[in-house]
C-alpha cells in the first residue's frame, strides 16, 4: 500500500499555503523526545530503517491525488506539483540499536520546509512506535537476568503494524523469537510457539493429547500442562511423554505454564522434573507478564527458563507512547542558516536551536560518561576538558576532562532522498542493542527510579540558546 | 500485502499435528472478553469488516510456503496441503457498533478445526483492538458532552495500523473527523487539521504567519496561538486577523490552544474573542487530553467546542489492550455436536459451552434491561418470564417477566467462506453506535465505577455448564 498520505492533514494545507506563497526555505528539523518512557533510564533507538524506506518511496499515486482533489480544498497548479514530489532531503540519524536520552536528536532532517513537514507524521509514528518497543523489551530481559524472551504479543496488538513492527522492534530489544509468522517471514526473526488450550481439548483426554504432539514434535515438545489440572494432572501426564521422548533420545523438552501462581507452580513441577531423571526440561512461563512480575519472580528464584510476553511488551504497557516530537532547528535565508527555536513558558519544552551533533563521552572500559549536544560545526577533540551545561539553559553546570573516547552519534543515513548507508541485518542491530547496554552502569538500568544520565549543552550551543530566548519572546508581538 | 501468515506460530504446528493425524472436526469457537476495558460500564464492538475481508482473503503464496518450507519442521504434504487452503467457515457476529458487554460471544466461528485455528490471532488482533479504540472514543464523547471529537493520533500510534485502523475505530466511537489522511481516503472519514507552529515559526512573526494562512484558507482559518504567548500576543495577532476575515464576510474562523492551563486560557480567549465580536469564532484545545480531563474541564465550565485529541485515544490509554479471548465451546463427533468448557481454578475464567445465541432484553422505550446467553436452539419467546442465572454458576439469579421485546445480536455474517452481509458505510455504524449508546441508562455510561449492566445465562446453559464443569474436572487425569 502506498503510504505517502499517511500523514497528518494540515501538513497538506500548510504544504499548499506555502505552494501559494511561494514560501520553501531549506530547513533542518529534529526528531527528540522529551522524557524516558516507562519512567526509565535509557531508551534504545529503533524504526529507522522502517522510516527511511517509507521516505524514500513517498510520491502522490493518481489516486492520492484524485481523493485530494475531491476534498475541495487544494488548487489544481498544487495537485500538480505534488504528482512530481518526491523527499529530496538529507537525513542524519543515531543507528538503530544506540542508547539514547531526552532532547538529544535521534534523527537530523535537512530539507525543503515543504518536504520536511510531509514526512513528519510518518517518521514520528514509525520512531516513537518502535523505540518505545525496543525500550520496553530491554526493560524485561533486563529484570529476567539470564532468561530468554519470547514476544507473543500478536493478538493484543494495537492492529497489523501495531503487531508487525513491535516484533521487529522487540526482536531489537532482545527478544530471542516471535510468535508472529509473518514478522519472522519479513524480517528474519526466529519464530516459536507450543500449543493452545484447544489442542488438548480437540483430544479424548489431557494424556492423549500430549502423547500426540510429542508424536509431530519429537525435537520441539513444549507441553502445555494448566488445562485441567497443572499439579494434579498436567506435570505427570508431562512427565509420562517426556520420559518417554527422553528414553528415545529426543532432548529438547519442556512443560509451559500459562495461569496461576507462576513462583509456586514452577518450584513444584522443577521439583517433579527433576525427580523423574528430567532435569534438561525446560520450564516456560506465560500469562499477564511485564518486567515488574518477571523482577519479582526472578528475585524469588522462580526455576523459569524462558518467559513469554504478550499485552505487555507489545503495547509498552505502563506507557502508550514515546513522546518523541519533531521541531525545526534551522532556516536558510539567502545564504546563510538561521537557528531557530520554539520558546515556551515550561524551560523543558523549549527546544535547542541550530543544526547539531550529540557527542558521547566513555571511559578507558568504554563504558558512558555523558553526553554533549553541540553544533555540528563544533569538533570537540579528545583530551580536552569540557564543561556540560544543564539543557533547560539554568546555572547548573560541570566540567568533564577525565574521559577517554568521544564519538558523534549522529550520522548521514540519506543524501538527496536516497539511503546511502546499507541496512544492517536485524541481529546485528540485536547485537549493537546489547553491547550499548553492557556500557550503560546498572544504576541507569534500574527498572524503578534509575540515576539520570547526563545530557548536556556545549558552551557555544549554551550560549546561541539563551539568546535566542531572549530574541524570540518579543518575536511573538512584532506586528 | 498478504497477511496470511499473521497468525501465531502455534496455529500452524498445530495445523500440521492435526493434519498428520488426520484429526480435523468441525468445531465452533467464540471470541469474547472477560472485563470492560477502562474500568468501564460499556464497550462497542468494532473491526468486524476489517477482520471479515482478511479471513475471505486468506490463502498461502508461494512465498508464504517456501519461506514455511525453509523452517525445517513442515512436512511436503502438509505444506502442499496449506497451498488449497482457503477458509471455508460460517461466521456468525454482533453487528459492528452493538454494545457489548463481558463473557458475551461477539463472534461465533463455525468451521474445521484447522480453519478455526488459523484465523485466531487476526481476528482478535484487530477485533480487540478496534473494540478497545471505538470504546476509548466513546467514552471520551461522553466527557465532552456536546463538544466534537478530532482524533488526533497519528504520530503517537502504535504502528502504521495501529493508527490507521484507530481511525476507523475512533470514527466509529463517534468522532467527528481525523487529522490521518490515509485514513481519510480509505475509510471515507472527514479530515481535519489546523496548523502546526513550525508554519508560525517559518514566517517573521506571529502576525505575519496568521495573515498568510488566513490568505490561503479564508473560509478554513484555526490559528495556533501558544507558539509565543497565547495571551501576550497570540489571541490579539488571530483577533486581528479574525477580524479582517469577518469584515471579508469569511465566517468560519476559530483558534487552538495546545498547552497552558486550558480552563483558564479558554476562558480568559473567549472573553477576548467575544469583547472584539468574534462570538462565532470557535475555540479547539489539544495537549495530552483524555476523557478524565475532558470531563474536569466541561465541568469547569471551559469554553471549548472541539477537542483534538490523539495519544490517549488512539492508543486507549490506561488499557492497552481489549482482553478479548477465543474459544472452543463444541465439537462435532460423529454427526452429534459435543459442547465443550475450558475450566480453571478461577470461576471467572471458566468457558460458556455450547452453541449460542446472545437474546438483549429491552423496555418498552427501547432501552436496554439485561442480556441472556442461550443455547442457539432455544428461542425466547416475548411475553415468558425468564431466569437469569450468574454466569458464574453460583447461587445468584433473578426473573425477568416486565420486558417489551428482546433481539438476538448474533447474525450469520460469513457462509462458507464468504461473507454474506452487505457492508454498511462506516456513517451508518457509527449512527447505529450513537443510537445504542442513547438506549443505555446513564448509570451504565459513568466513567468511574459505573453500575453493572447484567449478562446471564438460561436456564439450560446454566445447567449445562454445570454439569460440564463436573465432568471436566477429571479429563486431565484419565490416562
Amino acid at each position: 500500500m502506498n503510504l505517502t498520505l499517511l500523514t497528518d492533514f494540515y501538513e497538506l494545507s500548510m504544504m499548499q499555503g506555502l505552494f501559494l506563497h511561494d514560501e520553501n526555505p531549506q530547513v533542518v528539523f529534529d526528531m527528540f523526545f522529551r522524557r524516558q518512557p516507562f519512567n526509565g533510564g535509557f531508551a534504545l533507538f529503533a524504526g529507522l530503517q522502517t522510516a527511511l524506506a517509507q521516505i524514500e518511496s513517498l510520491h502522490f499515486s493518481d489516486d492520492d491525488l484524485s481523493y485530494l482533489d475531491g476534498l475541495g480544498i487544494f488548487r489544481r497548479d498544487f495537485l500538480d506539483y505534488l504528482k512530481g514530489f518526491r523527499f529530496n532531503g538529507d537525513i542524519w540519524s543515531m543507528d538503530e540499536g544506540t542508547l539514547a536520552f531526552p532532547g538529544e536528536p535521534l534523527v537530523r532532517v535537512h530539507a525543503s520546509l515543504m518536504e520536511a513537514q510531509l514526512i513528519e507524521s510518518a517518521l514520528l509514528a514509525i520512531v516513537n512506535f518502535q523505540t518505545l518497543i525496543a525500550t520496553k523489551t530491554a526493560r524485561i530481559g533486563l529484570a529476567a537476568g539470564g532468561g530468554g524472551i519470547v514476544e507473543f504479543g500478536l493478538r493484543r496488538a494495537q492492529g497489523v503494524d501495531g503487531a508487525l513492527s513491535a516484533s521487529r522492534a522487540a526482536f531489537i530489544g532482545g527478544a530471542i523469537a516471535t510468535s508472529n509468522t509473518l514478522a519472522g517471514k519479513l524480517y528474519g526473526i526466529p519464530v516459536r510457539g507450543t500449543m493452545a488450550h484447544s489442542w488438548i481439548m480437540a483430544f479424548g483426554s489431557e494424556r492423549e493429547a500430549f502423547e500426540k504432539y510429542a508424536e509431530a514434535y519429537p525435537d520441539a515438545t513444549v507441553l502445555l500442562i494448566d488445562t485441567y489440572d497443572t499439579l494434579g494432572s498436567g506435570i505427570e501426564n508431562a512427565i509420562a511423554v517426556g520420559q518417554k521422548l527422553r528414553d528415545a533420545g529426543h532432548a529438547a523438552f519442556g512443560v509451559r505454564l500459562d495461569s496461576g501462581d507462576l513462583e509456586y507452580l514452577s518450584k513444584k513441577v522443577r521439583a517433579r522434573l527433576d525427580q523423574a531423571g528430567l532435569g534438561g526440561a525446560r520450564i516456560m512461563a506465560s500469562n499477564e507478564l511485564d518486567e515488574s512480575i518477571i523482577q519479582q519472580l526472578v528475585a524469588h528464584n522462580a526455576p523459569i527458563d524462558i518467559w513469554g510476553v504478550g499485552t505487555s511488551l507489545v503495547t509498552g504497557a505502563g506507557d502508550p507512547a514515546l513522546s518523541g516530537v519533531y521541531k525545526m532547528a534551522a532556516r536558510q535565508s539567502g545564504s546563510a542558516w538561521v537557528p531557530t527555536i520554539k520558546v515556551s513558558n515550561n524551560p523543558d519544552k523549549v527546544t535547542n536551536p541550530g543544526i547539531k551533533q550529540v557527542w558521547r563521552f566513555a571511559n578507558g572500559d568504554n563504558n558512558l560518561l555523558a553526553d554533549l549536544i553541540c553544533l555540528a560545526e563544533e569538533e570537540p577533540r579528545p583530551g580536552v576538558a569540557y564543561t556540560f551545561h544543564h539543557p533547560t539553559g539554568d546555572y547548573r553546570s560541570f566540567h568533564l576532562s577525565d574521559y577517554h573516547a568521544i564519538t558523534p552519534l549522529l550520522r548521514q543515513q540519506m543524501k538527496a532522498g536516497r539511503t546511502i548507508t546499507p541496512w544492517p541485518p536485524l541481529a546485528t542491530i540485536q547485537m549493537r542493542a546489547r553491547d550499548e547496554l553492557a556500557r550503560l552502569d546498572d544504576t541507569f538500568k534500574r527498572l524503578i527510579n534509575p540515576h539520570l544520565y547526563k545530557v548536556s549543552l556545549s558552551d557555544r550551543l549554551f550560549e546561541l540558546k539563551a539568546r535566542l530566548i531572549r530574541e524570540n519572546l518579543s518575536r511573538g508581538a512584532q506586528q
